[in-house]
C-alpha cells in the first residue's frame, strides 16, 4: 500500500529522472530517492549519462549508512546486469535497503530480473506506483525497446491555415521567438535531430542547441542521398556531432572528416527505416524530426512518427507549402488520427502535442 | 466607486445580455439588473429580440415599486430615443431609480445621450464597470456600428496540417461530433450564415441550427453569382430564411419564391463588401462565414474577417485542399497576424478563437 509519503517520494524520483532527458541514451532516464527507516529522505540521484553511475548508486551514495532499513523509490526496475556499472539490485541489497518501490518494470531482456534478485535477498518489493507518469518520462526509451528503432517526434511550425512558408518561400518568422526557444528545449531532450537536404539547402540550419546550459548536444543528422551538402554548411561546424546519411553510391570526397552513413536509397531518397535502424545501432533512442513537409510525409507514410509537436502561429497566409506533404493518404478513412496530449500557449503561439495511438 | 456588490450585479447583467446573442439584431444585446435602495436585487431583464422590450424595461417591470431609490446596472448606456419601444432613460427616471451604472457607452448616434438625460433628471450616473466584458459580449454589434458592416467570424474545420478534405475530396468527418455541435452554437449566435456555391454543390449543406431549443434561426446566405442553386437544395427548405446572392444579370426564373439579392459581381464572384453592405441593410450585424477555402480567401483579401474560429482535429492527411485559399498574400511580411483569444478542447479536437487586431 502506497502512502502519501511514498507517492511524494516517487514523484520526486520522476522529476529527477527527467533531468537526464537527452543525455542518457542508449540508457533510459531513471530517478531514485532513498528514505531512511523512519521515512526521512536521505539521498537522491538520477542517471545522467551512459557510463555514469545509475540513479540508485547516486542516491545510495548520498544516503550512506542511513539507507540501512530504509526504502528506495526508483522510476524503473533496478537493473540486474553488470554493464558499464555494477547491477543496482546488488547495490541496494548491500546497502541494507529493506524495501524497494519501483514504477515501471524493465522491458529490456538484458536488464530485467532485478525485482526477483531483490526478493530473493529478502527485500520487500512493490511495483506500479506512479507508473503512468514514470512511463511518460521514459517514452522514447520504452518505444525504442519495444520497436527496435528510435522514438520519433515530428516538430513543425505553421500558420493556422497549415502553411510553413508564404507563396514566395519566405518563412522568417512564422512563429515567435518564444516558440523557437522552445524548440531548443525539444532538441536538448533528443538524441538526434533530423532534417532533409531540402531544408538544408533552403535554410542552412545549424540544428545545435542554443541557450540551454550544460546540455548534451544531439547528433545532427542530414538525409542527403546525393551528398549535396557543402563543406561550409553550418551543420558541419563543431558545435555538435553530425552525421550525413547518403546513398550507398554517393560521392563524398568533398566531405573529408565528416561522419557519413551509407544507406539504401529509393526514388524518395534514403529509406526511413534504414535510417532509423542505423541511428538505433548508434545508440540513438529519440529523434526530433525537423525536416520539411516532404521528409515528414515520408516518415508518416513509413509509420515512423510517434509524437507530433506543432507550433501554430495565429497567422493566415492563404498560400504557400503545407506543413505535411504526401504521406500516401488519399481518403479520409486513411487519415492518421492522433490523441492530443497537451495544448499550451507559447508566447503568442499555440503548441499542440499529440501522439500516435499505440497500434495505429 | 464600484463595490463588490456593484461588480456582482454587473456581472449578472453581462450574463443576462449574452442570452440575447443571435436574436436581437439589428439591436445590441443588453442585460439589466435592478437593486432596491438597500442593495437587494429585485429585478432583471435582457433584450431578447428587436421589437421586444429593452432590458431595462423588463428589469423595471420585475422590480415594480422596489426600484424607487435603487440602482440599475445596465451593460450598455440606456437609450435616449423612441424606436419601437420608448426611451429607457425616461423609463428609469419614471421608476424613481436613484443611480444608474452602465458598462459601455452607446456609440450609436441615434441612441446616445441617455446618460445626459438621466443626469439632467438628478440620477447619479457611472460608466465603465466591467466595460471590457460587456464590450466582448457585444463585439458583433459594436463592430457593425463602427464599420457599417456586419461583424464576420470565419469558421473552419481542418486537420493539424491545415487540410479541410483528403486528396479525393472526402471530409466526413475530419472533426468530431462535439465540434460539429459547437458549430450549431456559433450559428445560433449569428444573424446570418454564409457559404459559397462551391460548398453548396459539394456538400448541399442545410445551414440551419439544430439541437438548440428556442433559437432564432440565422439567415442562410449563399453567394451564387450564376444562380446555380437547384430548387431542391436543402438550404432552400423552410427551416430558416434563405437569401441567394446572385449577379445582377443572373437568371433566377427556376427559383420562384426564393429570397434573391442582386449584387455586383467581379471575376471572383460577388464582391464581398457589396454582400456585407446588403446584409447590413437587412439588419444583419453578425455573419458566420462557413464557406470553403476560396470564399474565405476572398473575405480575408477584402479585410472582412474580424474573428477566426478554427476547429483543429488531431489528424494528419498530407494532401488535400488547405483551409484558406488565395487571400492576396505573397510574402511573410504581408501575413494576416491575429491574437489568440482562447483555446479550448472540444471532444478530441482543439478550438482556436482568434481575432484580427483593430486597425489591422
Amino acid at each position: 500500500m502506497a502512502t502519501a509519503a511514498d507517492t511524494a517520494a516517487m514523484r520526486r524520483a520522476v522529476a529527477l529522472a527527467a533531468r537526464g532527458l537527452g543525455s542518457t541514451s542508449p540508457n533510459p532516464v531513471v530517478g531514485c530517492v532513498v528514505a531512511d527507516a523512519s521515512g526521512h529522505l536521505v539521498g537522491e540521484g538520477f542517471h545522467e549519462r551512459a557510463g555514469g553511475p545509475h540513479a540508485e548508486v547516486g542516491a545510495l551514495r548520498a544516503a550512506g549508512p542511513r539507507a540501512r532499513g530504509g526504502t528506495a523509490y526508483v522510476t524503473l526496475e533496478p537493473c540486474n546486469h553488470t554493464g558499464r556499472t555494477g547491477p543496482c539490485a546488488q547495490a541496494l541489497i548491500e546497502a541494507g535497503v529493506a524495501r524497494v518501490v519501483y514504477a515501471v518494470a524493465d522491458p529490456n531482456p538484458q536488464a530485467r530480473g532485478g525485482a526477483d534478485t531483490l526478493r530473493a535477498a529478502g527485500v520487500r518489493v512493490e511495483q506500479g506506483l506512479l507508473e503512468d507518469e514514470a512511463e511518460a518520462g521514459n517514452t522514447a526509451w520504452l518505444t525504442a525497446v519495444r520497436l527496435g528503432r528510435p522514438h520519433v517526434t515530428w516538430k513543425y511550425a505553421a500558420t493556422l491555415d497549415g502553411r510553413v512558408a508564404a507563396r514566395d518561400g519566405s518563412s522568417r518568422w512564422i512563429t515567435s521567438a518564444e516558440s523557437r526557444a522552445d524548440v531548443h528545449r525539444l532538441r536538448a531532450e533528443s538524441d538526434a535531430v533530423v532534417v532533409g537536404s531540402g531544408t538544408l539547402r533552403a535554410d542552412d540550419p545549424h540544428l545545435a542547441v542554443r541557450g540551454i546550459e550544460g546540455v548534451t548536444q544531439p547528433l545532427r543528422v542530414v538525409l542527403d542521398s546525393r551528398a549535396s551538402v557543402l563543406p561550409t554548411a553550418r551543420v558541419l561546424d563543431g558545435a555538435a556531432p553530425t552525421l550525413i546519411a547518403v546513398a550507398e553510391d554517393a560521392d563524398t570526397r568533398h566531405l573529408p572528416g565528416v561522419g557519413i552513413a551509407r544507406l539504401p536509397a529509393g526514388e524518395r531518397g534514403i529509406a526511413v527505416h534504414a535510417l532509423l535502424a542505423e541511428l538505433h545501432r548508434r545508440g540513438v533512442r529519440s529523434v526530433l524530426l525537423e525536416g520539411g513537409p516532404t521528409l515528414a510525409g515520408s516518415f508518416v507514410a513509413a509509420g515512423a512518427v510517434d509524437r507530433v509537436v506543432g507550433y501554430l502561429a495565429p497567422v493566415l497566409l492563404g498560400a504557400g507549402p503545407a506543413a505535411l506533404a504526401d504521406a500516401g493518404i488519399t481518403t479520409i478513412t486513411e487519415a492518421l488520427r492522433l490523441d492530443v496530449n497537451a495544448t499550451d500557449r507559447i508566447g503568442p503561439d499555440l503548441r499542440v502535442t499529440a501522439t500516435v495511438p499505440k497500434g495505429a
